[in-house]
């Protein structure tokens, strides 16, 4: 049983998490290079997780004959163009979202991911690895709730993160809340459904953060979405959530309906005290989607080792950047998008 | 202590829930006369309930010199004209809603109701006086929440009535689902915002209940709205709710959130059995609003006593409608509607 | 229809959730007389409740030969003989709990009740009414969790009163924290199994409140029982919950599992703040039990209008204070006591 | 870095999920080693797991000088002699519950555990390395419970296990339902008390099950006992809950309440369908201990890495089965016993 040689971009806090998951808990995989321009991280990389080959470059690292795979994590602006480097060198990729910053340019990302179908492609929408995505996937599979009638998918950060967002925001663009945030949900809508959206209306606010309005960015958005099969989506982004990590999805059916994350429950504890009857939550995204990550590549290994098609395409990353945008363009021209 | 008398007119579902409540409940009132055209009706208002005086006609039994108020929870078509009948004999008034059919006619029978200051009109929107709601008002006055950034609301029939309500369908209008349904939910988002409807856009399927659309009625119905206060608001109507009733809602503050009716719990069991972990439901109106029913004649008898105004008028009856039918139209037009 | 005229003894706390009761919510009864030795009693039953018989003496008041029944709500050093008095009238008789103070005057009580079996009487079990416990009753008794293996059975009154019952204790006689609390849970315990105590093995601790130990009194105390037919039950009262009122009675079967109260969760309200996701809570029993209080009266009116025996009888009086005192006993000698 | 080798005998059930938790989960560890008397589990381990050293006999594996620790899941009875001869050897010891089946016996293990201080020894003792009880540990610690006063313990193994426990309950001995499952309880009550058991009660019933009356076991059985600290203890074990897998523990402090498992949630799903609304709920220790049981082994490499001691000691299995012994015996002759 030979391990996969991975070589992987980015140590920042979400690679992080995906190196030490890569380490400890990816059997058939190994960390064999790392590459990144931060010093502490290469640091990082070798003294505390063992790995041999550091790079400061990706396109030197991906240089090494011994590699099998990339994992991309560095920021979004390079996705695309290590995504077509690493396949042109015949590796397989696993990327975090987004594939590329501009339509055209994700475009023509996914035709090149297409032309090398012999190579694995996975997109990081992790929430599908998820336990109880899994789960609420079968229900809906195994036909308990009948035909899907609508859906309600919410992601909002918690309260903790909205000062360090909001300096943030005041230099760099985060390609607005809908691209930011709401694609995890647009695929999540996607992937249930197994339809694609067909008209999209937003709105948004900065009640909770006005200082949000002149960096051009939304504390919260919303929107009412159709699907071409009928189903509607109402979809929330928000960056305030007092109580914690909230990421939401309810599946109503024909036959009943399905709540993923009604309350961000960080374990199976609840406290019965002064304020009532309580259950603690989830904090942030690593917490609540630990598992997630570690599933995801593992999946990512299986379809290599197995020789098949990841079960997230490029596709799935193009269609939900569509949707994203359409959701900020309607949002900015207060008007109905079809798409 | 006299007891305010009061002439109900109706005794169908929701009518029996009214008198009995007046019968049982109501300390500060007498079940003094009742109306119906139903023989049935009269005989059960008589020997179960001990009214005494019984009439066939509404016109007959409000010139009874004896009446401090009527009820009136007649069919919809009838409520305007009883309403400016009631008030033009003096009489206190409460009434289902709607106030009337058609936007005009509604403005007239406000304007009566204006003129008629000295008269309690109180329209039946009973959640407000629902315990669970006058908590969440109470949370929302003292500024628990910070300031309220989205709602969204949930009113789903239980698929218990569907099939009858396909049936009434057939032959009957219901005003449309928005009309029906959301009415209350506007009502509540007006009343724990203080800010009126600014846009409106709205979807709708019947893909739990395909034989609606023939008869251009909706099972489910969504609409995202936004307010003059900038507040998000989604509202959410149908009518096959598996588990039971459901009525939601939720609102999102800059300072934390809260839901009422997240599960319509029954009571305070919980089992533990083969389906897993298991809260029964509510599964009606009467059963769900059971003491807010009560509450608000409670209410009203108390304006009545202290000579003050409902706190719901005729024109939170009018303002519901007129951004119901905005829904109806959106969702007819397929466009976004201004208010 | 005539209504049933009740003298009612005792106006204090619990004394005047009663009369509000009947004068509010009991249709079948009328609130007729009271009697109290506390002038501000009488002067609120006259000026708020209307009612226009007022004694000063309970003898005095059972002269009174319009009377039908009466509503014992004195202290509990009176019970005995104020039932025995009005059995003696030809007087129905509901009656808070205890029967009595001592086993031996219980029993002559419990023979007086038998021997006026015309006469209804009922015992103030309260919780039996409230619809979470008859909802329980059901789904028991319909057989869904087949025969029943084990209880338990929490009473734990709020913090709130922590300090006031230290300051009660210094000066009086509780009669001991399972005659004054689990004498609600050993009834629930026989009503739920249709079974009788066979052992009881108390202990009980001071840790929140070691004052208490000099007044020989418990903050908390449990007991693990067996039944005659096999079921092990466990009870636990306590005296200071940081989190409300929590009565929990759960009962497990051999095809599910049943808890009432597992939080008592004060409505449908959910809140999602900085401490977590948070359901309020019940702060006391007359909030907790506000409907039972209720519907108990109601019963006890319809058994006297039926002519047929409460469902609550003198017999239950005395089988749960004779284990009551059993499980103080068990304390005291540390010790198991067969019954 | 190197890597701990362990050798593990045993790869029955349990055996299987600790050596996939080293291969797959224990970055300091490597699964060096197996040994098992059964063929079937050798070649599971060399195919699936690519184990390179299987042995058929313990004592054989634990010449291989390779070997730093052993995790001994063997069954019960030989775990005295595997403890024994894996620390003569100079080896650490990770052992599943019990230390061995009789007292003296374990004495004598738990002396020579300590005259190894040098080496690491841990009990599988794994709910203290679950995230929720880690959690529900630091509230205790940081003192906001305050003083513990009462704790209730459940153990309930799923009805779908009940079949086959009757059948391996007619052929051999379990050690009776407190030593077989209630041991888990003891040791947590030890754990968040910091004190120990003077006296246990306890009463056991085969209502759910009246086979095992005649093997001399128990379906279920309750145990009250009080600790050195006054603290109250309630322990209820059981094989034959409908919903699944009941392990539930309630801690009572003088400043609040905390329950771990009030429901054993299975994920963050809810349902809303024909049964209400519902919690799908774990099935079986592996799936509710899987991260715990991977923390424990974690922990284990960690303290041999870092030369200190477990948290879990010898100690702490002696107490255990010292407390559970009591436990049965105070069941066996119906009477209070003092330890």
């Amino acid at each position: 049983m030979t391990k996969i040689k991975i070589g992987q971009v980015g140590l920042g806090r979400l690679g992080k998490v995906h190196a030490e998951n890569i380490v400890n808990h990816v059997k058939g995989a190994e960390l064999f290079a790392v590459a990144s321009v931060v010093e502490q991280e290469l640091a990082y990389a070798k003294d505390e997780l063992g790995v041999k080959n550091c790079y400061t470059s990706y396109s030197e690292m991906i240089e090494n004959d011994e590699l099998d795979a990339v994992v991309i994590v560095s920021p979004s602006g390079f996705h695309a163009v290590q995504i077509s480097q690493a396949l042109d060198k015949g590796l397989h990729v696993f990327s975090e979202k987004p594939i590329g910053l501009e339509l055209d340019n994700i475009k023509q990302v996914v035709e090149k991911i297409n032309s090398h179908s012999d190579k694995v492609f996975q997109l990081g929408f992790m929430r599908r690895f998820d336990d109880s995505y899994q789960f609420a996937k079968d229900v809906v599979q195994n036909g308990e709730l009948g035909k899907i009638t609508a859906m309600r998918c919410y992601g909002i950060d918690p309260s903790a993160g909205l000062d360090s967002f909001i300096q943030f925001a005041k230099n760099s663009a985060s390609g607005g809340i809908f691209l930011d945030m709401s694609i995890h949900d647009i695929d999540l809508v996607r992937w249930f459904t197994g339809s694609e959206f067909k008209t999209v209306y937003s709105l948004g606010n900065n009640i909770a953060a006005p200082e949000l309005t002149e960096c051009e960015e939304l504390e919260t958005g919303a929107c009412l979405a159709e699907l071409d099969d009928g189903t509607i989506a109402y979809l929330l982004a928000g960056r305030n959530a007092q109580h914690g990590y909230h990421v939401e999805t309810e599946i109503i059916g024909t036959e009943g309906m399905i709540r993923i994350g009604n309350a961000p429950e960080k374990n199976l504890v609840t406290l019965y005290d002064k304020n009532g009857v309580v259950r603690p939550t989830s904090g942030h995204f690593p917490e609540r989607f630990k598992l997630a990550f570690i599933n995801e590549i593992n999946a990512f290994i299986e379809s290599i080792n197995n020789n098949v098609p990841s079960s997230i395409t490029g596709i799935d990353g193009l269609k939900s950047t569509e949707v994203a945008i359409a959701m900020q363009e309607s949002y900015e021209k207060k008007t109905i998008i079809k798409l």
